[in-house]
Formats: structure tokens, C-alpha cells, sequence
């Protein structure tokens, strides 16, 4: 099993992703390092359960976690998982610290990066290149969403599930099959003959 | 009918929509203007086709524009819709003025701002206050999608209209009935049973 990231590594990381769409310098990544909490949260641990404030957006430095909400059926239903180098949160909520609407939970111990709601105005005050970052990120969030509501409108389970696959190879297993089912807008048993007929 | 909006009128509409969100002085407005380009568009003309090169994003001035794509059965299924101070474009495509897989097209005759993809990166430059508008926008546009996703696993063809009528009250009688239930994956016949039950 690999070994939890320290906080300098984990910061490490993140500015390594961020280098990818901007430039950063030295005294920008130290500046940076105050606005963030480090936290460890083991399997199944929630960060954030449905009408409660939701203050921070999470990068994964390493885990995994899902953002849920109950059905009207009562039932768990999943709608985003988040890996190494993805950001997560209730963004109708976050931008003003609101009770969320969303549960997020680890889905595997995961080390994260917790910005809160209340300091990211003077972070991009102070690091513009840090709010390109995130005007990137959400760009392409954006866009993946588009893509995803294109997908959901077209696709039986099974093609959902093989370009799914295709996108993210090591993920279909990484998770709970419930889960996967859950994201996908299945049965874990339609999963489960999905994957045979694939196999 | 209201007039068409002149450029003048057009650009003003903009910054004062960005005002809402973000400081702008008078030398920024003018800075801002060479960048965008005045469209007129009649009704049911295409800014958009699947597979041509989508170079614009387009700001609403006046008017009314709609997202779909041709599903698996030929049909067309709209995802979106934009009117007046909301944005269009296909964004995986937009930032590298690549191949969409959307269409674009005016339900009304509209006035349009539009801006190039290969413009976008010096005008954040030159001014940073537009891309932070921009990331604001991105950011509402991501968090209405997670709700919107939620929407959609949780209700009813039913609930989903009482809801998105709710929140845009104006809109459901402005486009045609079938673009609306393709929107919101129902059929025109299901959608008419809806609103005489509701009426």
C-alpha cells in the first residue's frame, strides 16, 4: 500500500498539477501554502453530509472520493467520483459557505488539500495566476459536464459504461460496483452482466 | 416586436451584466470592445453545425439560442438554451476551435457578441477582470450542472418541468413545445398532458 503523502507533498502535487495550465514561481507556491488545510480521512469518512454548510473544495492528493444524495426512493444515488488530481465540492453551496445539497464521502483513505470557502477571494487577489487555474478548471468541468448530459441523453447502460471504461481504465475497479452502478444509472446486476458480456 | 440592439446597445448590455460580477471601468469597456464581433441571426438560422470548426462563444444580447445534437435515431435532442445575458458555445471544442459535436441555432431572431476562440487568451491578459468574470461564470454554469444532473436522477419528466418553470417562468411558453420537451426528455404529447394538468 502506498504511503500517505506528507503536507509538503501533497502541496507538492498540487502545484505540479497547477504548473500544467499555469506558470507559478517559487514565491507563488509558499504563497499559496497558508490557504491550505491538510487532512487525512479514512474509508468511508464523510466530509460533507446534506444540509450542513459546505465550506471547503477538496483536491485529492491521493484516494478517492464520491459526491452522493439521497433519492426520493431513499436510495444513495452517485454523481461524481474524484481521484489523484481532481477537485471536489457542492459548488452551489461552496461560494458562500451554504448548506449543501450533496454528501461527499471517502470512498478510500484519501489525503486531501482543503481550501476554505471564505479565503478564496483573497487568494485570487494575491495569486491570479491560481484563479487562471481554476477559471481553467472550471472551464473544462464545464465542458466535460456538456459532454457527460450528451452522453446521458444518448447512450443505453452498456455504451455509458464501455466509454466510461475507455476514459478511465483503472477506475472501473477502483470502486465499490454499487457505486459504479449508481453513477452509471443502473443495477449493480446489469453492471455485473455488462462487464461479463465486455470481459 | 423590440428593436434590434445596436453594437452600442449590445456592448452595454455586456459590461453591465459583468459589472454584476466583477469591477470594469470606462477604459476597460473600451478595451473590451475590439475583441467582440456584432451578430445579427434570424430565426432558425445555424452558428453552429456537428463537425464544423466552433471557433465562437456567443453572449445573448437579445434573443434566444439552443444546444442539441442528432441522437443515435436521428432525432434531434436539444440540451440547452440561451437567452438574453447567458453565453452559448461547445466548450470542449471552443478552446481549440476543434470540431463540435453540437449545433447552434436561433429559436429567435437574435443579436449576438461573439468572441473568438484565439482572441480569448490576450484579452484575459489585458484584462484581468474579464477573465474573472469568466471564471465566475464557469463556476455558476458547474454548479448548475451538478444540480441539473441531480434533477435528472431524481424526478420525474413532471417535477423536472414544474421545476425548470419555476426558475424561468417566462421561458416555457417562448420556444416551441417540442424543443422544450426534447430538453427536457419527455414527448411533446407527455408535455402537453403536463401543462393542461398544471395549467
Amino acid at each position: 500500500m502506498q504511503s500517505k503523502p506528507t503536507a509538503d507533498g501533497a502541496l507538492h502535487q498540487l502545484i505540479h498539477h497547477m504548473q500544467r495550465f499555469v506558470a507559478l514561481t517559487d514565491d507563488d507556491a509558499g504563497a499559496l501554502e497558508p490557504y491550505l488545510k491538510l487532512m487525512n480521512v479514512g474509508k468511508k469518512e464523510h466530509l460533507l453530509e446534506t444540509l450542513q454548510p459546505c465550506k471547503y473544495h477538496y483536491f485529492v492528493a491521493s484516494g478517492c472520493l464520491r459526491m452522493y444524495f439521497f433519492n426520493e426512493k431513499g436510495d444513495e444515488q452517485t454523481i461524481q467520483f474524484a481521484i489523484e488530481d481532481w477537485w471536489m465540492t457542492d459548488h452551489s453551496a461552496f461560494h458562500r459557505g451554504a448548506n449543501s445539497q450533496f454528501c461527499i464521502q471517502a470512498v478510500e483513505p484519501s489525503t486531501l488539500l482543503a481550501l476554505h470557502y471564505e479565503d478564496q477571494d483573497q487568494l485570487f487577489d494575491r495569486l491570479p495566476g491560481v484563479e487562471r487555474y481554476f477559471r481553467l478548471l472550471y472551464q473544462r468541468a464545464y465542458a466535460a459536464s456538456q459532454h457527460r448530459t450528451k452522453v446521458h441523453y444518448d447512450n443505453s447502460g452498456e455504451v455509458t459504461y464501455l466509454m466510461f471504461k475507455k476514459k478511465y481504465p483503472y477506475f472501473v475497479d477502483r470502486v465499490p460496483q454499487y457505486m459504479l452502478a449508481s453513477f452509471l444509472g443502473i443495477t449493480p446486476e446489469y453492471l455485473s452482466a455488462i462487464k461479463k458480456r465486455n470481459a
